[in-house]
């Protein structure tokens, strides 16, 4: 029995650099088939919450250049349930957004918050961690997120400190810091110790716990977005969002909430998550052949080549000798091959592309 | 001055298929500009061709499935004089065809035969040397060919042995043997000899002569194309053709008239030539970067790469870092990485993708 007080917020503005270019801001990663499963990344994530919430209950947070998308891939949201933000603001605005509007809409709500472009590969134990953590939200109108049981020192992610309690019957446990992307060094430390686990970036709350934080600690926001209350699910709310989104502060909800606020749980989980963050990350996702090239394509021919992740539309022919441990895109007209060890470097190819060619081509 | 006897043929039905997949059968090498120039392989033959015929009299046989490729990039010839061959039955019957049609037209014909898919880089010398040929073939009535002084041991190429002479007063030599794609060995000792050139492909002849060999070495197929002197140049002409090639001989005009005939001279000759028979070959002839690469397409960009060679659509965006020595090619929605060193696996290559997805792709 699905709870409808119980909401879920999906964050779909994001543009995916580091995955150039299958995924470019005209048509960012969140939107692809980025395993070649048939689903797009953001149709997986929704799939997913509807196990969670009435499907009227699930909303997308989007960029307004992507409301086209969201429709054409997840046809079974009405226009309401698509908010729309004409600038980028970074994750407090659009959770604040989410947050006061489903509070109009129920002041009962509890709502999660997640990121449209994850990989969870355990359904069934990532919608009974967060079943858990719905409830430590609700029983003591705190901020729940859940972290990951980290499987390798990784630098490019944030790490939660919770402090440990012999006692707990559960899963839950009071965060003590969150840190940034550590260097080598200090991740090394973190996964010795064994009490940092990895921020996942999905988050539960109640509306109302989330309101109160943004009034303790974001206040000049909690007022900004306040100021709706009277328009929100109305004809004036688009107006009113874009007014607001002119001059609100461009901040994470990490950094702007829940670092600074006092009472944060984290739920240790452990769903099979990753956040798809890099081609190598992608990589380990795939089906490898023989050889352990990871292919996205049905027309694609290796020789002499291993160890390659390989994604490329459905329909061209590619043939490859002798690559080994290569990235090779051709997605959207651009042809990307780049060693998988310098994937970091992508990132500087498209400033110089863009610096080149103009905006439009990145 | 040009002399109104003199008469240009182009063969122009070859697949290339050494070229994939810039080149399919659909869409062969000599309908390429494969070397960024703005004009086509066989448009730059046409282009030297004026320069040593009248433009009436310049011919192009070719496979019917291209007539519509030569009438597009070759606008000027009237469709009389594109010759198409129903079917492929290699040289021989290509140069019979032309001779008989043209003999029928004027038997006071002399004719250079040349494929459409060489590069030519001294084109005031080609016409010389051209000039030099032909006024042989006239007072000799004999076969000549263009000898290239070979640069290296090229194992793809054939060679012609030719007679010294001390006396001569010109480039023209007799020649005593012609061996096809010799090992590599071989290509060495005949290199270190100094009496070996290789064999352009390039022939003159008067139109009698060139029948009277036919007559001599290929009497079924001279009869064939005899009987056609009551139709060539009429609305029979096709009809008849198709009979013909039907049941006539597939032979190379080489095995099955050259290396036979008696009286064949070769001039020696350096006009800066290559048959852009292989992506290796191209890229020698290639503009290079300051690291190597060879680059047809205005939006490519290399990091950390040399020796490549590149093609792809002009406008194709194109990021490639750390390869070295590879032939990247995206051409006809194909996509192809290979090690330059190993590209006479291309041809194996194609013939599995053929095997797996049929003929229509390759």
């Amino acid at each position: 029995m699905i709870n409808p007080n119980h909401y879920c917020v999906i964050m779909a503005g994001g543009i995916g650099s580091r995955f150039w270019p299958m995924s470019q801001s005209s048509f960012p990663k969140q939107f692809h088939d980025v395993l070649g499963t048939g689903r797009t990344l953001i149709q997986q994530t929704f799939d997913r919450f509807e196990k969670l919430c009435l499907p009227e209950n699930i909303f997308v947070v989007t960029h307004e250049d992507y409301k086209h998308l969201v429709k054409e891939q997840l046809p079974a949201l009405s226009d309401a349930q698509i908010l729309c933000e004409p600038y980028r603001r970074n994750t407090a605005p659009c959770v604040a957004y989410a947050a006061y509007k489903i509070h109009a809409i129920n002041p009962n709500a509890t709502m999660v918050v997640a990121p449209s472009d994850h990989l969870i590969m355990k359904e069934d134990v990532f919608v009974d961690t967060v079943s858990v953590a719905m409830q430590q939200a609700e029983g003591d109108n705190c901020l729940v997120t859940l972290g990951i049981k980290p499987s390798r020192p990784d630098t490019g992610y944030g790490y939660i400190q919770f402090v440990d309690d012999e006692n707990a019957t559960n899963q839950v446990r009071k965060v003590k810091t969150f840190t940034e992307k550590p260097d080598r060094e200090l991740a090394e430390q973190f996964i010795d110790s064994g009490d940092f686990y990895w921020n996942s970036g999905i988050f539960i709350w109640t509306t109302s716990s989330i309101i109160t934080e943004f009034e303790n600690h974001l206040p000049e926001m909690a007022k900004q977005f306040e100021e709706g209350n009277a328009v929100y699910n109305t004809a004036q709310e688009d107006k009113f969002i874009k007014g607001t989104y002119e001059t609100c502060t461009n901040i994470s909800i990490d950094f702007g909430v829940m670092e600074k606020a006092a009472k944060v749980f984290v739920v240790l989980s452990d769903f099979g998550w990753s956040d798809l963050g890099t081609w190598g990350s992608l990589y380990t996702h795939l089906n490898h052949d023989k050889q352990g090239n990871g292919v996205t394509g049905k027309k694609v021919r290796l020789y002499e080549s291993s160890d390659n992740v390989v994604h490329v539309p459905k329909d061209k022919l590619v043939v490859l000798h002798g690559l080994k441990d290569y990235i090779v895109v051709d997605a959207n007209d651009i042809l990307l091959v780049c060693k998988k060890d310098d994937e970091q470097k992508i990132k500087q190819f498209v400033m110089d592309i863009k610096h080149e060619f103009g905006d439009g081509i990145a």
